[in-house]
């Protein structure tokens, strides 16, 4: 198959080309990316080198599928054309995550390009939508903070077993925030400092809202807030809801139950493990996995659950490659089989 | 004034000598440290080379002020002497913070030396009981996480204007976990790397729910969940619960309140700063502030309120000298004016 | 005294306001900024709130003293008229570093806007000339890697205790880049990582080897190389060069004799300190010292020469304020007493 | 082929497991470690939980071939049991990489458990061994810094460009530490700082020596700093040496003939790539390169090699499986294809 990748100036643009290098079926023949057109991708990524290939404004070449890592609106304006050729697309930007083409405009401040598409893309988060995948012409692929959470909580807002009155803490590196300069990623202000932000919002909470009321039919309390560390990659979100009793059991019970309901719902899935121990964000770096860990507060009666993920790999590019995967019929964990770099 | 400091080779012994070193009306005359007694300060500390003291096995000279930052049960043992012989102390150990000594040996494992002093032992967090602390022998230094959550919660709490269920969550740098080794603090395993620990309870949780539940009748109910982030100080704590509308209002009218609320309960203490921004860890690097940012989530009618500390200084030695500053009459801010070191 | 900042926003700026802030005999009533005219300093700086200052695009007031912190040849168009009314000027950019215009043309490549100042300006590094600056009206501040460099190597050039063939290696902290957005600054493009950079030349070997060959009638041949380490603050320079037996002695009286030379050279200059260990960058985190360490490789009889000073105080703040000291006949150490702050 | 690794709870052991899973000629099936003896691999490394194998205390099975990451000494004790047995030998640590057991006692302060193995052991620098090694059944794998620095020199030591006088400062992560613990590693006290260390001579000097000595009739004068920066993996070496102008020629011409001698150089050599930008070390994050980027101070004539690689792959594991990889007639390239994790 051949692949094309629009903005692969970016961190998930280039982290979609290292992984796909390293896939057997899939070859990268055409990347575009806007100010560094013109340049070969490894005088921009030395890393990169090996692929061999030139940036260019626009995709070339006969493709079987495209990812855009453009920001959105731009990215619809992008990949749009390419679905009316019949192309595959998995899109990282935020632009067909959200079913409700008002919600997007609130939240992103523009009229959706195209609200017809929202329909029938598919929101890429596999353990979730495996089939819609498999099925999907279009995908759009979760946002990192999101699929964090989500996968966090999915079980236990499907089960029934918390109140829908959630909390969701979340702590990122700072390659979330892109490869585009800001104070705020600049090092000498991020180094050796911790910091909340977005306490008015992030664009992040109307995903993990949808997808979470999808499993319930209670409505949903939740307030969700991003917190920056100073690491490259990783995002580890504490999730906090108070445990029905009557769903859940007390005491023992309850910390049995909820972990073998956590188990049984990520039983096929092998990119959500959930884990004997604490998980912690290194022990994701490069691989595909988000790491889940359940656990009860017997003092309060309250579940909180512990997830933990690479936002540049399952939190972008790889969950990508998973969702292109299944989009093609191969097998999900082709190319996403390395283990983690640790330390 | 003399002042002598019991297990300088700690970070916060090592840091009450520094802030010592400035202050005008105090001289560090003694020094103790076990495994590194014999050798000179700067020996150990470099950067403390300019006290010209020797680290010795036990106290030497007339003391005015002792500090003890020796490990809990250790630290009662070596004070208690010096209590009867009428000198002053500020305790950084637990061993006087809890006022129930059943509830020190439930969360120590150990029988409390001593439980006598634990009536007169006063909780030093400056900001909540001034009065006592200036009529004070014993001083009980609160615990670095202790003091970012009990400040940031206190207005709330004795205004009644949040529910009574509360959840903190915390992010330290590392120092917090002090001088000893140990993998959780070794580089190569904390670099790059974000994880939640304690998850079965952590000792500062009792002393917040003792503080917190000084200032109202309900009962409490607190979830705090400390995390490690990669950097050497501060400390972030995200604090969360429902506002009682009838209380604090609604909307605009909420915000303000609240916002209203802390600002006056801070009023005249100079080292609760309550921000007109969200604050970052960094910007108490060094210095002895608490800065809190109380804000409403609208969507939920949520309370947040961030607060930020250097875990080394307002969390440990910075308190204590403020404490020590109101022992013995003096203003509370002597040798803690230093602005943070920023970058 | 009355202070004025110019260029109050970078790094170099706000940590100078941060100094003078404990200064007991200069208060700052004026600072500008370009971009950031209008507001108050706490607006930009948080950790400099305390100071209640407005950001102005002009100087403002009656000053007896004003540090530019601009970038070149925009610091001397703006100095030059004030140094005309009379006031002293600490100038931190490098407009008045090298006494060559051509030289400067050349490094800067641009011509010097009027280099009839550049022989009444004093090179700025105290320990080499502390007459002459105190009887300065302009002093140019040295260069951070200069500081750390010439410090270093002073007394083995000056006494001919090595071969005129220098090599210096320098590791320097992302602070020193300045708070201008770079992707060699982007937090995830630095992080974890280590690069040499300027291997054509840097803009400081011309200062270095203008002040070392000051003393000494040998033609220098000096290579430089700068390289960025993660950390934000923190300079540590590794010199290298071959000692000449007839000077220094061989082996053990090599040791001895560069040893007593060094603390000889540096015996009554608080700032710049010659340890009896290696030193580490952290040791200088927030001060004013330069840390030196001589030491011989006596498997190739060469001299090497460790040297660690933070960047933004004795590399640029802290030496303009310990500059402005003498200029207006205050002890040297006046504002600079703090110790390290460590860990 | 089944492999074992002996001491899989260090780092360069537990980075051997991570990439000889991605091996499909090879399949760990034993691995030791002393105090983990009884745990599942997964409980001490969580992210090589995939592997599914039992720490024991002693190798288990039919092994094809052994990887040893003890310490030295206990290292040569271990393997040299399975020699005789005829089993393959990779040997991590530094027991066989001298050729002559008396400077092995100088360094290491214990006297070689058996010199007749000397001889006959490989120093598994494929670059420069690959013949060799493709012949042994014992290898000795190179240090870390000493890989980074014959690598960035033999070019210019075996065509005689270089005059034989030699300066190699290295800056390496902390991972390079290993795992034990030590102040040394502590997060607090390493983190945010640099520092210089064995300044009275480090162990990788006399294989640097060796090495290098092997290309050239001249005696060679190197000194070699090695440094200690805050990241995790990672090393770069600045190596310095004048040029020879009747060797290398002068000005543009000898840029051009370094450069070009050390393309022809490596030009088979797929993990030693010339690069056409002075490299950085996260450029080699989790992959087996070494970047290598020659140039010329032209001030000074003097050569300038800067060389990057990641301490725990090509300085360790990785270059480890390349040479298991030639030992047993594969592919050097097996298992080792992945890119840079970056950023």
């Amino acid at each position: 198959m051949k692949a094309g990748i629009i903005n692969v100036t970016g961190y998930a643009g280039s982290e979609l080309a290292r992984i796909l290098y390293r896939h057997p079926e899939v070859e990268v023949i055409s990347v575009t990316g806007r100010s560094a057109a013109g340049q070969k991708l490894g005088q921009v990524f030395p890393h990169l080198a090996a692929l061999d290939l030139d940036i260019t404004e626009e995709l070339q070449g006969n493709l079987d599928i495209v990812f855009s890592s453009l920001p959105h609106k731009a990215s619809a304006e992008a990949v749009i054309p390419l679905l009316k050729q019949g192309i595959k697309v998995v899109d990282i930007s935020a632009d067909f995550r959200l079913k409700r083409a008002e919600q997007y405009e609130e939240w992103y401040g523009v009229a959706h390009p195209d609200p017809s598409y929202l329909e029938d893309a598919v929101y890429g988060l596999t353990e979730l939508h495996q089939e819609e995948v498999s099925a999907a012409q279009l995908v759009a692929n979760p946002g990192c903070f999101s699929t964090s959470a989500i996968l966090a909580l999915a079980p236990a807002v499907k089960l029934g077993l918390i109140e829908p009155d959630i909390i969701i803490d979340s702590k990122s590196g700072v390659s979330g925030a892109g490869r585009g300069l800001s104070m705020t990623t600049h090092f000498s202000e991020v180094n050796e400092n911790t910091l909340a932000y977005a306490l008015g919002g992030h664009r992040h909470l109307p995903e993990i809202a949808q997808e979470l009321s999808l499993m319930t039919d209670e409505s949903l309390d939740i307030t969700f807030l991003p917190h920056l560390v100073p690491m490259t990659r990783g995002i580890l979100s504490s999730c906090y809801a108070r445990l029905r009793p009557e769903q859940a059991g007390e005491g023992a019970t309850a910390s049995k139950r909820v972990r073998e309901a956590y188990e049984e719902f990520y039983r096929d899935h092998p990119f959500a493990v959930v884990t004997p121990q604490p998980p912690q964000t290194k022990q994701t770096l490069g691989n595909n996995q988000c790491l889940i860990y359940p656990t009860v507060d017997h003092r309060t009666g309250r579940l909180i659950v512990i997830s933990c993920l690479d936002n540049l790999v399952k939190g972008a590019a790889g969950q990508a490659v998973q969702n292109m995967n299944l989009m093609c019929q191969l097998p999900q964990e082709t190319a996403l089989e390395s283990l983690a770099v640790y330390p």
